[in-house]
């Protein structure tokens, strides 16, 4: 076997496995695990049946180029649509300002390629999403975390994160946040919070990449629309760069999300994305774009928050009754994901194989933080198992938590018991 | 406007528009060009009514995961399917080694991130395929050109260029062939030259890189299926990574490709690929899958290869007749390209308004050169236009190119009869 570690790059000897993807390919491995890993939406609310018309409409033939190589920006009418999308959002946009990105995944690498050198900074939510943190890794960027208080992002930990690294000579390019339902801990920043981060962004001149694909998915007892106003809506200074998908309102198979830049960084974003992929699927984006023409779009969007309201219900309901206080969370108002606080002596990557033993599994929390803590956290979705499932789930995954909290008790006790060491 | 020059990262600064895409978004714009720039399939011969009836069976709801997120390696079904026609290329292969990419841009993209650091050396064909240049160009790569012969490229020029880069200390990552009907040259690299490329990459130490999305499209009047044999087919030493498509044999619109690569690099390109994009389309990998399964693709290659053997038929009778000697080319005996050389004194480049003008556009032969020549090639496209267009366009590029003759001959002749300056 040859061993090809010298022809590497440098950012390929860095990269590693994301912990919510190696949970996918666990979950492949064994049977009857429930699964609260993945951030996947609900296959029963997408709306096939329309989704099956719309392609039979597009698969006569009649349009050749519904399968052939096609603009890098993206299919003309589906910008238009997303820059109407972007309008009813608060944050109208122009054409110019706009590219279809082969899901978010693909708009944070696109957007980390662009404006990050090996070396420069990123500031990121302390917890943050796992996939950002990868595609911010693979262009070798250092990442800062900055706390979250309840309304979000703490804007004094940020300053001095800040004022500490410009101290230290670094370069810092952007803020990174998921500003609605975030990922993993589903908290909203703050009304009052999003202006001020625009306005700090123009005093320490930073860029913000504002990533926000849940802003839909807001629970109606809990959130209006317009605790979900994004950023870059009240962005006058160029500052946002928008990210934002179809993945969790049509589905993510499809792999259509898009980018809202200022115009200079959009026209390098094209082509950043011309050398990677050349264009998002054809078929895929003429098929989003008829389920926003027809309304599909918006006939769903009523019954996803209701859908995974629910969810959270059951949820919320289940881990009540089967943690009896030992586990601590926010109620989450929108979004796919419960952020839990277990024990503190629990380590939440630790508890993983008792976990699978008693068939249930979640993301340890310390993947979403940067600098190595959270690991008595756990990142509970609700978004995909049906209610019968979640309440199973939640009853194996508090019969694991008990058992850890009893091997862990009677651990200790012999320790103390022991004759202390010679 | 805000100027975010400052924000950009260096590769980001280095980036440029390809000229094929260029040429895509001229086209847009204007009416009844005949276009001989990119090399799009002809959607007539794509299988419309079996997509239509393969996307209709799978958006029955039935199986959820067909608009799910899915594994970043690809579906299992279809990489077992490519392990089937690697297979039958006379490469067996192992499903480890197997990567599904959203089309084979996103392979090139993903061996560059995986393999180059900025500085890093990739040795290229003179000419090369555009859209590895700026895959290259975007991780920072050196590129250096290696000349080809009428059987592709020269293993003496080939050897002489790696000695000077190595004096120079320079470090040599791979080498980069497209075997087949090379794009832009149309040229196979001949069998016993791909046996020794093996063997000098093996006494270098050097990977390759064999780009093969035209392998299938050989022309049956001129070229046998033994011709096209992959490099990859006689690889011992594990020293190739092998790339190839279903977008020139089923559809360039559903964005699958795959990468066959050592396992130890697999594994990397998988990690490159999570980051980048998560996964392909999911839809679209399912309704590839199924057109190998239900023998679409089988069905399609003897049809695709009339076809286009046809149509380069009727552009080299038709170059034959408007240029009458004042254009030469290699007769292209597969693929989608014919590589013509103008006469010495045009400049490819210089006449594209003037082509535009005529109503016919091609690619100006040096986007296709890392060392700056080819000023007088051209690459001709007779893929997509029907066979009338074909000859329209030529007659137009020959109109076109007898115009800028004439121009050149008068602006010549006043100078010789002006008085010499004092």
């Amino acid at each position: 076997m040859m061993d090809y570690d010298r022809f590497l790059s440098r950012s390929a000897g860095l990269m590693q496995e994301s912990a919510i993807r190696r949970m996918g390919s666990v979950l492949a491995q064994k049977r009857d695990i429930i699964s609260f890993a993945p951030g996947y939406p609900a296959p029963e609310t997408f709306p096939w049946s329309e989704f099956q018309e719309i392609a039979r409409e597009l698969l006569t033939g009649g349009d050749g180029a519904v399968l052939q190589y096609g603009p890098t920006r993206g299919f003309r009418p589906l910008l238009d649509t997303v820059a109407g999308i972007m309008a009813e959002r608060g944050a109208p946009t122009a054409v110019e300002r706009l590219l279809v990105s082969t899901g978010s995944q693909q708009g944070l690498d696109l957007v980390a390629r662009v404006l990050v050198d090996p070396g420069d900074v990123v500031l990121v939510e302390l917890p943050t999403y796992t996939g950002a943190i990868t595609a911010f890794r693979n262009v070798q960027a250092e990442m800062a975390g900055v706390p979250q208080e309840a309304d979000g992002i703490s804007l004094d930990a940020l300053d001095s994160v800040h004022a500490a690294l410009t101290a230290q000579g670094r370069r810092i390019k952007f803020l990174y946040v998921v500003p609605n339902f975030q990922n993993p801990t589903g908290l909203l920043i703050g009304l009052k919070k999003r202006l001020s981060l625009l306005e700090w962004a123009e005093r320490r001149d930073v860029l913000i990449v504002e990533d926000d694909p849940y802003r839909e998915l807001f629970f109606e007892d809990s959130t209006t629309e317009d605790e979900v106003r994004p950023i870059r809506a009240d962005d006058q200074g160029g500052r946002v760069i928008y990210l934002s998908s179809f993945s969790k309102t049509l589905a993510p198979g499809f792999r259509v999300a898009w980018i809202d830049a200022p115009a200079a960084l959009a026209a390098k974003l094209e082509m950043a994305k011309q050398a990677e992929d050349l264009l998002t699927g054809s078929l895929d984006q003429r098929i989003i774009y008829e389920a926003c023409r027809r309304g599909v779009l918006q006939r769903q969007l009523p019954l996803l928050r209701r859908h995974y309201q629910q969810k959270r219900d059951v949820m919320v309901e289940a881990l009540r009754t089967a943690f009896d206080g030992r586990l601590s969370w926010p109620d989450p108002r929108g979004g796919f994901f419960l952020w839990a606080t277990l024990p503190d002596r629990i380590d939440a990557d630790r508890l993983i194989p008792r976990a699978l033993n008693h068939g249930v599994i979640y993301v340890a929390g310390e993947a979403f933080f940067v600098n190595g803590s959270g690991k008595n956290l756990v990142r509970l979705s609700f978004s995909a198992p049906p209610p019968e499932r979640i309440r199973e789930g939640v009853r194996r995954f508090g019969a694991a938590v008990a058992e850890e909290l009893d091997a862990l008790a009677s651990e200790a006790a012999p320790h103390t018991l022991e004759a202390p060491p010679r």
